[in-house]
């Protein structure tokens, strides 16, 4: 019979032959994975021959693979490689992945109405907040990471703080300024959230961090009352589980007791940290984060989901839904077919075409159990001690910072260098380290000197791995200070 | 060798075996999907079966594998199957599925550095710039769908537009009311788009349109000249091309014009048409498109990429780095490492987490080639008139909306019906067709009347499908109205 033409593969058996040998040889990368330099960036021949004309006429599957095979997997990123601990990022998983491809090979549109993807995020949502110990009664929606969520979490803050119909009226509205108060070292995303809002990188107040880098929480209470007395309406502080930098956790119960006085919004950014809470043996760092009326985290960073990944609660879910929803409550869709379900995700955010991406979380919690997330989190923390007390027992290793949860942040220090010397030298050693493709930490910088961070967020990093990334950056940064210090 | 505990799969023979499993399966459902019905819900026993508490301890990967079969596969969306005309959906295809499932092995997060997966989304983007006329100066971010590609390129025309600067001050600090215009036909997301933005919905005219669904431009230029005498600040007009009821498009050359002469910005929503530029027979309908400050177009609706699939240009890049960016110019990272590289998507949006959407797209453009979307629009826009001439061949089938594109609005009225009745009857009709599983229309209500509407945007879809469906609704309404008029 004549079929006319469309985008299903003419040869179903050629297909079915690619789509297996595609998975043999994703499964082989994956389980040899160790074996690899964990980055490797593409030569210029590489990237011209990925630079072309979109193709007119098709060129098929088999053909789009291989240049797959041969332009792009062997430069991407490298963060499923246990020795990747830059930036802060997941391992992923292979039944992550398979989630992906299931959802994608029906390819369903999780805005709301009566299918399947709509019970299975809900499911997947109390899961994620049974984990954190956010109470029943919140609402949630899946996200795709903390910068999101974010937005999200602060668009509820703004609509209940407000003494007008920010929805209607805008902010333009609003009679007096208003401000939010976060530590100077929060993620930037918050500020990013409150400029797309339209409230203004002015109205953020970044408080100082003590020694371990928390937010202090004297410093805030002043600045509040500060901005009392100059008639500047304080909206709300965000705390955060889990600095970026260091992996500090601000006093989340301080700051909950703070907001809970002066009446205002209590958002924690647990991105890296909320799922601390699934660990008995750490919980107590997270003490507070169940009082926040707001909480990100992110299930592609601790939790190995790919990417994308997060979710966002409300304590009260009327708070969020008022939000964002077009349709009042007394509307809301009962009747039947496709579009029944009075549960519509797309009325808790901002996006409505919404992939199937609670699949690939469902999977995963299914596959693992959360007890295994929780010796996971275990496991992280108690390699950076381990790393920390390694760093300790070399001369020239040097630790900047307090090890909270699993973040280390240190630098080669071989003595009598002055402190641009050692920042010059701890700069050239990153990118060595990174280019040697033996492990790709990061950088950042604490109080004027530039340092390494390691952040143990992969499950396939093993003890044996801290000791070859030792190794290796004393032995560079002998080799880089004997030449520092004889060419100066 | 004693490994640790980690994610991956104690037996990856077992795991090896499962996926190949999962992709046979998966290939098997999608081959025979014309023999299954489009949509079933799920019953109360597999929700109860869904909804239980997190396993504390590992099932592994068969059982989830297993659940997933019996409990979500049945029961989804079903809009890849060639008789799902609801709402506006892709049918998505195997190669895009293969894509996420690769992009989610590696695991890159695409905000930015010297990773390939920056070079592939860099890539996409021109190619779907080209495709839809844009110039080559244009920036262009990938995004989860027009919702927030709508608030993005609405942001960029918030701060291009302001006189103070607002990432700063807010929108508080603006001198003057400002107002943006789309008609009344425009995607809901226009206004959500402002409300996050701080604006309000109060800033948004809603113009009305022509009988042809399309915005009214004489009123819209009253409506400009009424605000400027008020002193109301016109800051831009939001054109449609393709609106989700009847996928009318605005008469995009006249906004240009008009944006042109009153210096105001011009955006145009082209979700569902954009890619009409594509086809050398149609793209006069979406003529001026070009002439747009900014542009969203979805790849997960008529390009069948699977969700989430859409991007937003911008014609002058610099405004739409300078919305979002929080490293200025001069300070772009040109390191070595993983960190370099001067194009950094996360400047370009509100994400930083951000997966690697591109790979999906860029296979399967490469599969595809061009020409062949471009066939695959006149096909579709065939289908909707052919449909519509099908329709003239019944008595009872009725046109109500021109056919622009792919979309077609039309009811059943065996004549001599109340308007309330005719809408009651049709009601039904949608209802009964969606759980029969023959096919999956949607609804909408124009001038009062209640109306069923099949939109053609799955590349499944044959001729033969179109008479399956008549049959079946003229079977059912016959027997709806026979059953009405009796109880009347």
């Amino acid at each position: 019979m004549w079929k006319p033409e469309s985008l299903d593969p003419e040869n179903w058996d050629d297909m079915r032959k690619l789509v297996h040998q595609a998975v043999d040889d994703s499964l082989d990368y994956l389980e040899s994975i160790r074996d690899r330099a964990v980055w490797q960036p593409a030569g210029e021949d590489v990237l011209q021959q990925l630079k072309t004309r979109a193709p007119l006429e098709p060129q098929g599957a088999r053909r789009a693979y291989d240049d797959f095979v041969s332009l792009i997997r062997p430069y991407q990123l490298g963060n499923s490689h246990p020795r990747f601990w830059g930036w802060y990022l997941g391992g992923g998983t292979v039944i992550g992945a398979l989630g992906e491809f299931l959802a994608a090979m029906e390819n369903s549109s999780v805005a709301g109405g009566n299918h399947i993807g709509v019970h299975v995020e809900k499911q997947v949502l109390d899961w994620c907040r049974q984990m954190v110990g956010f109470p029943d009664e919140a609402s949630g929606v899946l996200v795709s990471g903390a910068s999101i969520g974010n937005i999200i979490a602060l668009a509820v803050a703004r609509h209940v703080m407000s003494e007008v119909d920010v929805r209607a009226h805008g902010v333009a509205g609003l009679a007096r300024p208003v401000a939010f108060y976060t530590s100077v070292e929060a993620h930037s995303s918050v500020q990013r959230a409150l400029e797309l809002l339209g409230l203004g990188s002015c109205c953020l107040r970044k408080v100082r961090v003590t020694e371990r880098y928390a937010i202090d929480t004297d410093e805030l209470q002043q600045m509040i009352d500060r901005d009392r007395a100059a008639d500047v309406h304080p909206w709300g502080v965000i705390g955060t589980a889990g600095t970026t930098n260091t992996g500090a956790v601000d006093d989340l119960a301080t700051l909950a007791a703070i907001c809970r006085k002066e009446k205002m919004w209590f958002h924690v950014d647990g991105a890296i940290g909320a799922i601390v809470a699934l660990s008995s043996a750490h919980r107590h760092v997270v003490r507070g984060m169940e009082e926040a009326d707001s909480l990100t985290m992110d299930l592609h960073k601790w939790m190995q989901v790919p990417f994308e990944a997060g979710c966002v609660f409300v304590k009260r879910r009327a708070d969020h839904r008022d939000t964002f929803t077009t349709t009042p409550e007394y509307l809301e869709r009962h009747e039947r077919g496709i579009s029944a379900g009075d549960f519509w995700l797309s009325d808790y955010g901002p996006q409505l075409s919404r992939g199937f991406r609670a699949l690939k979380i469902w999977l995963s919690i299914k596959e693992q159990g959360t007890a295994r997330y929780a010796r996971l989190v275990d496991r992280c923390m108690s390699l950076a001690q381990q790393f920390s007390i390694r760093l300790g027992e070399t001369a020239e290793l040097k630790l900047l910072a307090p090890v909270v949860l699993n973040i280390v942040c240190f630098r080669y220090d071989p003595g009598g260098m002055s402190p641009d010397a050692l920042n010059e030298l701890n700069r050239e050693l990153v990118m060595r380290l990174q280019e040697s493709g033996v492990a790709v930490p990061s950088y950042t910088t604490l109080d004027g000197r530039f340092c390494m961070r390691v952040a143990f967020a992969n499950h396939r990093t093993r003890a044996e791995d801290l000791d070859i990334f030792v190794d290796a950056a004393l032995k560079l940064g002998e080799k880089l200070s004997r030449f520092g210090r004889t060419a100066e």
